[in-house]
């Protein structure tokens, strides 16, 4: 990409928003052509000739902004979270029916998460799971998260359960017989533990074991700064990938 | 200690034991003397003039093997579980018959833990636990461990709770809602998470938590030689420490 | 300490300062009283009948800061750097002069790390060093430091070393022949290792190993709120501990 | 995989053979067809319709070895070190000259690690490489060791620097001024770090930092139990991968 990719921000008054209009200020071959926040249209005019469009603004105004933005032929990058297989499948039709006929088409990078490590974390704990006969997630949050386990944690072991199934790998080892709620969340099969400690962020931790070895894999997520890189490479590869793709790690050049 | 001590096996024949006759050959200042199994009576005769008798056999034999040592003039090191709150108040009131009129008496000391890392793992923690605002504690172990959460890791999140009611802590910080299974076992308020892992043997982190900062203390037992330090310790310091000692924490010099 | 500590900060417009002023004016039963900064004189009038100076200014001006604070009656605690044996002297006949006679004399707490969970790594390492055959640090910061290893990491490893001095304890086995330039540095006889890497801030782990076991002690500071705790704790201690003491760790109730 | 796979043990009285031997008896779907050791001929005979001859000998006798499994038609499994380019081209010369003109020729895999853990640290650890500013490598040994960094360092080292350099990215930021002797060895500008105590076997642990971001992947080999889930995986993969493979990480399935 030699040339300078335009990048429009909707929801950049909020905090995510405002953390990627500096990302993308500061980023090279890239410019800053406009700031939209609740209230302002997003059309052609609004967008001010935007390749890429991204946006964190909020679940209920999402869905609307990518049609859009793909009406005013942006390519987009969505960080914003609440879509379901129902409002996807809206966007992939509506992809479908303007890259019709097209090599270079318009391009919808949907992620849930753009933290580097969190979704390398998670795309080499679902690779290792095939080879390994334990594994147990341990994620670790600040103590005001209401909900646990974490959502990330939740897709990894679902994503390890199911790299275990297609290998054919049975049930791991646990003799556990009493004192079972010391286990973890059970999810898919696989132990979840929630750690909650003043002082901490977001961090997620992946042990996998055979006899004589273990293999741990960890992510630590400090600061919201650490989603711009994610957010940067996102809108880099957007352009180059028409159709809708869903997560990080499938424009991760991983091979 | 200049003068070599004479060290009498109980249990020779078992795991721990052998290792233990093992050890003692091997150190420095001290000569084993007489190796006991099932069926060999302990007494003067039996202990050969040991000054210290060690004793790792089962729970039925213990008690009686330890007065059956006071009786002959030895001091006694114990890493057999099965006592309670009786079997050692027969123990400490031998020791006040026998050692009434004397300054330098006999000792026994026993002890459910001889591994340093995890003596050490557990007194540190309960040291730190009045300085923060929150504290976790993860067990690691083999998968075939049928209990959860394991005895040391019970032991130290009741030591870190008696800690910070001494000072006067509030319960900790924790916002969870919905998956609070995910949150592990309640030990006196502490959390405490069970991992069972092939590849491990024993393993115990101790999380701490303050705005903007973590103390992590760990411990990793590896194998059972890892006690061997910790017994050898034990004989060296029962000799000069009459009565009753509970526990290897209290033989360590952590002034 | 049922009385509200008033308290008065030097140093109040610089970062650290600014946070103490924060941390004090949130903290149950303490009451800052007056903010002094640059140009500003202390004296009696200016500290506004502060309990407690606290001092975060610069090198240049601390020392006659403490005597100054001294001089109008208040106790004080010292976060600023550039202290050694001459100028503690100074402090500490002044402090004889003025506590003379007294039983509740006036108090000076310097100390060179504030961070509870370095300060007790530090402690606790110190402690465990004589209990295992080998002990090395590995300190891990930000990549914009410019010295290596941190003070922090030194002061540890000297620490252990002087504990297993103490102890009769040989040199540590390490039978490296070739390649030693990445056993990192030696701090008499430890080795010490400095990682610098994007996104960490400030963080020592310290490892101890014996036959088939390990114990590790690790702290994260991810923030300078982390030394806010050690702060308030420093300004509730010194009121009750007359003459001069050095070191955080010294009014820990560590026993 | 249906039909059973026969195996020969080149090397059965070392350790690692005789664990290998051991490994293959457990193994469903393999059989242990015979047992060779030095002054043993390697010939059709010997190998008593092996399919795979598994090589666990002397740098002195591997190649040899090898050559002589190939001529008596058995696919090899080689763990012995001492392999250079040379020996490798005459391996790769033999197979292209017996497989000629058949689809499902002879293979030849040789892997410098058949540690499932260490292969996939080194291969994640590659991949990951590219999307970080800053990465270090820290390996932890048993004090007996006689070399540092460990190979498995040097290699992990030398491949993030591969991948650093292929996705353009600049040196690493580090200002460090003083003290770098601290910092460990440079190995094509990647800083590895050698940790030598008592209690460990062979680990090894690689950083990667973003602003405000880490990413840690762990690996522990606490036995050489821990190479025989690679090995039986190269025994199953070899038969159907004609020709030469170096590198377990190769059949491995990573996609």
């Amino acid at each position: 990409m030699t040339e300078t990719i335009k990048v429009a921000v909707l929801g950049a008054a909020g905090r995510m928003g405002a953390t990627v209009c500096r990302a993308v200020d500061d980023a090279d071959g890239l410019e800053l052509v406009a700031r939209l926040d609740a209230g302002d249209t997003v059309d052609a005019s609004s967008l001010a000739g935007a390749d890429v469009a991204v946006d964190f603004t909020v679940p209920a105004a999402t869905e609307a902004n990518v049609h859009a933005a793909l009406d005013a032929g942006a390519h987009v990058v969505v960080g914003t979270t609440g879509w379901d297989d129902a409002s996807r499948g809206r966007v992939t039709e509506h992809l479908e029916r303007v890259n019709a006929g097209r090599e270079d088409g318009l391009g919808v990078l949907i992620a849930p998460n753009f933290g580097l490590s969190a979704v390398l974390a998670m795309t080499f704990a679902a690779k290792a799971a095939r080879y390994f006969e334990s594994a147990e997630v341990i994620e670790l949050h600040h103590p005001d998260k209401v909900d646990a386990p974490s959502g990330t944690a939740r897709h990894t072991a679902a994503a390890i359960a199911r790299a275990r199934a297609e290998a054919g790998l049975q049930a791991m080892p646990d003799a556990t017989e009493s004192g079972v709620e010391a286990r973890g969340a059970d999810v898919d099969g696989v132990r979840v533990h929630a750690v909650r400690l003043r002082g901490l962020v977001a961090h997620e931790e992946i042990l996998f074991g055979n006899v004589g070895e273990q293999l741990v894999i960890r992510q630590d997520s400090f600061d919201r700064a650490s989603f711009m890189p994610g957010v940067l490479l996102a809108v880099r590869e957007v352009v180059s990938r028409p159709g809708l793709t869903v997560g990080l790690e499938n424009v991760l050049d991983l091979s």
